[in-house]
């Protein structure tokens, strides 16, 4: 029976990498990659020096597949990002029918953990769901650029007795939610924090990587300094990958 | 300048710990323990082994304090665990004071991520507050009991673009969390899922440990059996550790 491990590799330090992925990494023959065609080399460097570090007791192939494109100006977000879970299970599921051995072990390393906003197990579960292909899945947790950022800052994401919501960029914008006062944004790609102003913020780009850039403190005081750093990240890289807590004291 | 280190060593399973944490645990001269009293043996063993396997570049104490009884009477919850703290942060600050030379290295392991419903960080921002006890803290994030879940139930905590909101049972029973589908719950002594038989569950007990119990479904089929499964664990083993992810299918 073939085999496909999920294994999360942490925020982007290669010293994320936990026992048990390290072992993970050496029982794979082929590791397949999405190919975003984009222009984050740092990120491709990184993974392949998670290999060089980690994998280092076998032979194994590298697969790249094409990531296919998503619609981002479709109106309907949900219907848009399934449309292309589908396109992207049909690239997955061709690599995997045609270059991986029936009793072979096959990877996905995923950023953080293949837990949150990752879009990897649910590829997997509608590949399997089409009968075409049959395969097990073993996960490996990671550390999260969630428990990075507040590892970072030194803060716990709950107050007493609290709760806390993790939820995306695009949901804060349309009000902040009920009930809750510390709340995780992740993928917010329009900085949906300058809304309020009233809570404090712990922010943090490139977390675990060398370009890290860590601001925290009262949002009226930084947040006008967290948009100007931001952007001028994002200009001089080409990319950024963020996220931060929000939270109203009680 | 004393040194601190918290340490997340991962949800039970010391293959958990990550490369990060194996360098800090290597540069530790005094893990300081809080002593439950209770008769979880077996996470002090689970402890030691962590220590015994990748603890081994130097010598090392092992410091054990009295942890102080927390008034679980009491109905104002917050102040009752307000107060607890203050007594922990007292025998913390009285163990680092006694038994930490001025240019060593202390840490505290923590189970799980220490940014997750643990009091480590608050304990050491309370003794760092009091100003009579100077030193750095560093934080080491760990594998969740939350990632871990997910992991071995091979399922993402959130639906597509949708938030996830992470609880306490006390506040579950108080109700189901507005505008979210997908909550996990940790610390629920009182098996709050119970009244939402319309959801799903992904529940498990002593994650990432040969004990490990997995149960999941529809709550109408399998509310009871998680009900009688928990009961006997936790009579045979004395304590049960259990988290679960409640989801409503949109």
């Amino acid at each position: 029976m073939r085999e496909i491990l999920v294994i999360g590799v942490g925020a982007g330090d290669p010293e994320q990498v936990t026992m048990q992925g390290v072992s993970a990494l050496n029982r794979v023959d082929v590791f397949f990659v999405l190919d975003k065609g984009e222009v984050k080399q740092e990120l491709v460097d990184l993974r392949s020096e998670i290999l060089r570090r980690y994998a280092t007791s076998k032979d194994y192939r590298v697969v790249v597949g094409r990531d296919p494109e998503r619609d981002r100006t479709a109106s309907a977000y949900v219907e848009a990002v399934d449309d292309w879970r589908r396109r992207r299970a049909d690239v997955c599921a061709g690599m995997i029918a045609s270059e991986l051995g029936e009793d072979q072990v096959g990877a996905f390393l995923v950023w953080g953990d293949p837990s949150l906003y990752d879009s990897t197990l649910a590829i997997l579960d509608d590949i399997l769901a089409r009968g075409e292909l049959g395969f097990e899945v073993e996960v490996i947790p990671g550390i999260s650029s969630v428990s990075t950022l507040a590892a970072r800052h030194k803060v716990g994401l709950n107050q007493v007795g609290r709760p806390i919501q993790i939820t995306t960029g695009r949901r804060l914008a349309a009000g902040w939610p009920e009930d809750v006062d510390d709340v995780v944004v992740m993928l917010d790609a329009q900085t949906a924090f300058t809304e309020y102003l009233d809570a404090d913020i712990y922010w943090g780009a490139y977390l675990g990587t060398p370009d890290e850039i860590l601001i925290s403190g009262p949002l009226r005081e930084v947040a006008s300094e967290i948009e100007k750093v931001r952007a001028e990240a994002r200009d001089r890289k080409g990319w950024i990958m963020d996220t931060y807590l929000l939270r109203r004291p009680r």
